[in-house]
C-alpha cells in the first residue's frame, strides 16, 4: 500500500527522503474520486522521469463557490487508495481542511489574465482557490514533476503560468484527456449522471469532433465552427455555458480565424451536472 | 568576492549546489543601498545555522506606487558588492526587472488581513508587491533561513504569514532593528535626509522611547502612550502618517489596553522623506 501522509510537513519529509536517495518526485494533485484519467497522470509523471509518485487527494473548499457541489462532490477514499496501490503510487497525501487552512489562514495566489475568461468568467473565485492550493502542494512536495489533465485545460494553463511567474521548481505536464469508449471525457463528476444523462453526455464529444472535422476540411470561421459544435450539444444538454475557440496558450479570443494554436472549449449542463471538455483544433481526438 | 547571479535559475543552481554539499542556505532579501542593518541580517542567518548566505538586491517595482520613490531609490551596487564581500557573503543575486517580470507576467501572492492596516492602509498594492517578489525569491532559492529586519515590522509579519499559509520550506527570522548611535533606525532612505533633517529625524526614536518608558512605569492607556510618542515627532517632522499600538502578532488594533504583546509603530514625513520605526512595548530599545 502507498504511504499515507496527512500534513504538509509529512509530505515534505516523504519527498525529501526520496530526493535524498537521488529519486525524482512526481506529484499528481487530485480531488479524489479517482478514475483511469488520474492514473494516466501517474504514468505520465513516471514517463517524465519521476521514480516516485505522490498523489494528493483533497476536495479543496477554496475552489468551490457557495452554490457549487462541494458537499456532494464524490468522496471515495478506500477505492482511491486501492487504485493508487494497484498503480504502485508511493505516497498518498490526504490533508484535512484544517491541515490546509488552519485558523488565521489569509494568503492567496492569483493568476490574473488567463483566469478571467471561460471558467473564470462564471466562477470568479475558482482559479484563485486552485492556484492557492496547488502552490501549497508544490511548496510542500518540493521540486517535482507535476501532472495535470488537459480536460481542465484552463486550469493547466493557469498552473503553468503560476509556476513560470513565481519561479517554482516544478515541471508542469499537461496530459492528454482520457476518454470513455464512446468519447466522453473522464471526470469524477460523470458519477452524477443517471443512465439517460450518461447516454446524452456524449454529445459534447460529438460536437467537438464535428467542429474538428470541419477544421480539418479547411473551415476557419469561428462562428461556423462553434455552431457546428453547439448543435448536438444543444440538442442533448439542458444548457450551454460556452462553446468557445481560444488561443491555445493564453486563452484569449480567437475572433477572426482559428489557427493552428487554437483550442475549442465547451461547458454545458445536463440535469444538475456541469461538464467541460475541449480539444486542440487540428489534433485527432483519441479514445481509450 | 561573492558569486554574482542574475536569474532565478542561476540562484537555484547556486543554492542547490550548497545543499548538495550538506550546507544550509541563508537568504537576505534586500533592495540594495546596503547598510549595517542589512549586514546584521547576514549574521543572523549564520547564527540560525546557515553555512552559506545569499543576498538578493532588487529594487522591486511591484511594491512602489506610481507616486512613490522608485526612480530615485538609491542604487549603489559597487558599494553593496564590496560590503557583501567584506561580510563573506557567498552569493549576490541581482536580477533585472525583466528577469523577474518577463512579458506576460500575471501572478500575485497576497496576504490579506495583516496587510490591510498601517502601511497597507496608505500603500494599497505595496504588500502584494512585497509578497509576490519574496515568494519568487524563496522559490528560486529553495529551502532556506530567510532574515528580515523588524524595522519593516508589518512586512516581517506578512512574510511569516505567507510562509506558514503556503507551506513554504523557509525559516523566517525577524531581526532586531539596527540603530545609529543617536537611535535613528538604519534605513536606506536615511540617505535622502539633509543634515538638518537628519538631526531632526531622531525624534521618532525619542517619541517611541518616551512611550516605552511610560509603559515601563505602568502606563497602559493607548491614547496616553500614543500622545507621548507623537509630541516630539510632531515637533520635528512635517507630518505624521500614524502613531499606532497594535497586536504584536497580527497587527490588529489594541484599543483598550496595551498588553505585553503590543508593538508601537510610527510612520512620519520629513521633507520629501517618509520614515518608519517601531518597538515592542516593554522591551528595551537597543542602540549600536
Amino acid at each position: 500500500m502507498p504511504t499515507l501522509v496527512h500534513t504538509p510537513r509529512e509530505l515534505r519529509a516523504a519527498c525529501d527522503a526520496f530526493r535524498a536517495r537521488g529519486e525524482r518526485v512526481g506529484l499528481v494533485p487530485t480531488m479524489g474520486a479517482l478514475h483511469e484519467g488520474h492514473m494516466s497522470l501517474v504514468a505520465a509523471a513516471r514517463n517524465a522521469g519521476a521514480q516516485r509518485v505522490a498523489v494528493s487527494i483533497f476536495v479543496n473548499p477554496l475552489q468551490f463557490a457557495p452554490t457549487e457541489d462541494l458537499a456532494k462532490y464524490p468522496r471515495t477514499l478506500p477505492e482511491d487508495l486501492a487504485r493508487c496501490d494497484a498503480h504502485r503510487v508511493d505516497v498518498v497525501y490526504v490533508p484535512s481542511a484544517l491541515d490546509m487552512y488552519p485558523p488565521g489562514f489569509q494568503t492567496h495566489v492569483e493568476v490574473e489574465q488567463v483566469t478571467r475568461v471561460l471558467e473564470g468568467a462564471t466562477r470568479p473565485a475558482h482559479f484563485r482557490g486552485v492556484t492557492t492550493v496547488v502552490a501549497k502542494l508544490f511548496n510542500a512536495a518540493g521540486p517535482c514533476v507535476a501532472a495535470f489533465g488537459q480536460k481542465d485545460y484552463q486550469q493547466w494553463r493557469t498552473i503553468e503560468r503560476m509556476v513560470r511567474d513565481l519561479d517554482m521548481p516544478v515541471n508542469v505536464l499537461g496530459c492528454a484527456i482520457a476518454r470513455e469508449p464512446d468519447g466522453l471525457a473522464m471526470s469524477s463528476r460523470n458519477r452524477y449522471l443517471n443512465p439517460d444523462e450518461r447516454a446524452r453526455a456524449v454529445a459534447i464529444y460529438a460536437g467537438i469532433s464535428a467542429a474538428n472535422e470541419a477544421f480539418g476540411r479547411g473551415e476557419r470561421a469561428v462562428g461556423t465552427l462553434t455552431t457546428l459544435a453547439s448543435r448536438p450539444i444543444a440538442a442533448a444538454f439542458d444548457s450551454i455555458d460556452y462553446v468557445a475557440i481560444a488561443d491555445a496558450a493564453d486563452l484569449t479570443d480567437r475572433q477572426v480565424e482559428a489557427g493552428e494554436q487554437a483550442v475549442m472549449l465547451v461547458a454545458a449542463r445536463i440535469g444538475k451536472t456541469r461538464l467541460i471538455d475541449n480539444a486542440r483544433l487540428g489534433e485527432r481526438l483519441v479514445i481509450g
